[in-house]
């Protein structure tokens, strides 16, 4: 069972998808958003499903729209992976580095990615993504921040490396809230550990991230529990919990131009093909 | 003319004072957000206001929330004033250090600020807030940039000092973002100046910051006109705009605990009264 958003850009509709067939979740919800999950939508839409009371729906041929409404906080883990720190020139974190993203950086899984005005070292990063479901605050332990999770989703948090690292102080996220910089999607998929799923990236055709969540530093558990300790998260947030090595940054590849296009994949959560355009 | 939300939190009403006298706005918008004031909303209230159309209402006794609704982000300036930088440790930017907020730590001018578990640092910073009244992308110029700006507000960017530079690999945003960490308002005033501006906080009485946005390193227009090169903003969204010396992590002041009361006031924007207590 996955979630999706369908149509044109800022007006997509809610959508299932089951054994290879779309359903209409409008009868449910206006939208795959914070209420809808906070609410325990996605069990209402699964009851309804098996009641089939949902009607089919067609989705040929159109946009697929990031799977969540845009979220309260895109909240983002640095540094997850021994592999990918050790090629931006760091030590494994000790704690978990956060930072945030423009909650209005989110686009649709196929929809392009602009090199910003004036950006020469524009790079690709595939993430796990994490939906919250439930209020994180003070959470008692790892096992407890389980609960709070919505579903899993694919997520590319475009960086822009000059803008990250040289233009604010150390501050990342100047690098990481250029428009159009995280494509999200296709699916919202719950019910699936986070524990140890193969993430890759391709850039026109050609490999560069190959990697699993079992070489993350700090688990999805983990994490949200952590997190809960510093911040409340609420339901229909974004967390991006890091990526492994195979960027730019690292100096093996070029960075992204006009006319490439990126492909990230997390297993089982579906696969983003995004063209590179100018801004 | 000033714009105030009243009411409890969550379930705030718009109201305009001017005049001393309040008036309901209910009948122009459901709230002071990002539709209101992307729509042209301070001068729709303006305008009827002047043709005696607005109801007045009575708000004594009642609750004073944030003067916006919850912002798409919270974006904020570190480093601004350079006497503030020196005493952080910092030479002054070259160029705007920002970082993010979670938009959910806005509260009222007078609700309570929650010392986070497990805090020793929690810390005061009086600023000028900006909220955004027209989106913001690749503008032209920093006289483009001043037609951005809806109104002024007066902000408290709290900040865990231990949270912000230790527990996050230098990445400021996981002790800027707990709970109540925004105390913002009391009112939202179009048509000032932001460029020469008295700020000012107290601890339980005792004088801390006193200073001037006409000390500041980067000006507003410049800041905005700098930060749509990098991020789109949208009406309603909210910009710390940095905080002068004179903050607990100089060494010269004890941090706040359980039983203080901050206030903090930027000139013509309404002062803020906030008692401290333990989460």
């Amino acid at each position: 069972m996955k979630f999706m958003r369908v149509g044109v850009a800022g007006a997509e509709r809610p959508v299932l998808l089951a054994d290879d067939r779309h359903y209409d979740l409008r009868g449910l919800t206006a939208d795959i958003d914070g209420r809808f999950l906070g609410a325990g939508g996605i069990e209402l839409a699964r009851a309804a499903l098996h009641r089939g009371e949902l009607p089919e729906t067609e989705v040929a041929g159109e946009r697929i729209g990031a799977p969540i409404a845009r979220p309260g906080v895109v909240l983002c883990v640095g540094m997850n992976y021994a592999a990918h720190a050790a090629e931006s020139g760091s030590l494994p974190p000790v704690e978990p580095v956060i930072f945030y993203k423009a909650p209005n950086t989110i686009v649709g899984p196929h929809d392009e990615i602009r090199i910003p005005r004036g950006s020469t070292r524009t790079d690709w990063e595939v993430e796990l993504a994490v939906v919250i479901g439930r209020t994180a605050r003070y959470l008692d332990s790892p096992q407890a921040a389980l609960e709070c999770i919505a579903g899993l989703v694919t997520s590319n948090d475009v960086s822009e490396r000059e803008f990250q690292i040289e233009r604010s102080g150390g501050q990342w996220s100047k690098g990481k809230s250029c428009e159009t910089f995280n494509p999200l999607g296709p699916y919202l998929v719950p019910g699936v550990s986070p524990d140890e799923l193969a993430l890759r990236s391709w850039v026109n055709g050609e490999a560069r991230q190959n990697s699993s969540t079992k070489d993350m530093i700090f688990g999805v558990a983990f994490l949200i529990w952590h997190l809960s300790q510093f911040t409340v998260l609420e339901p229909g947030d974004l967390l991006n919990t890091g990526t492994p090595e195979g960027v730019g940054l690292s100096g093996r590849f070029p960075y992204l131009a006009p006319g490439d296009v990126v492909e990230v994949e997390v297993a089982g959560l579906g696969r983003q093909r995004t063209p590179v355009t100018a801004a």
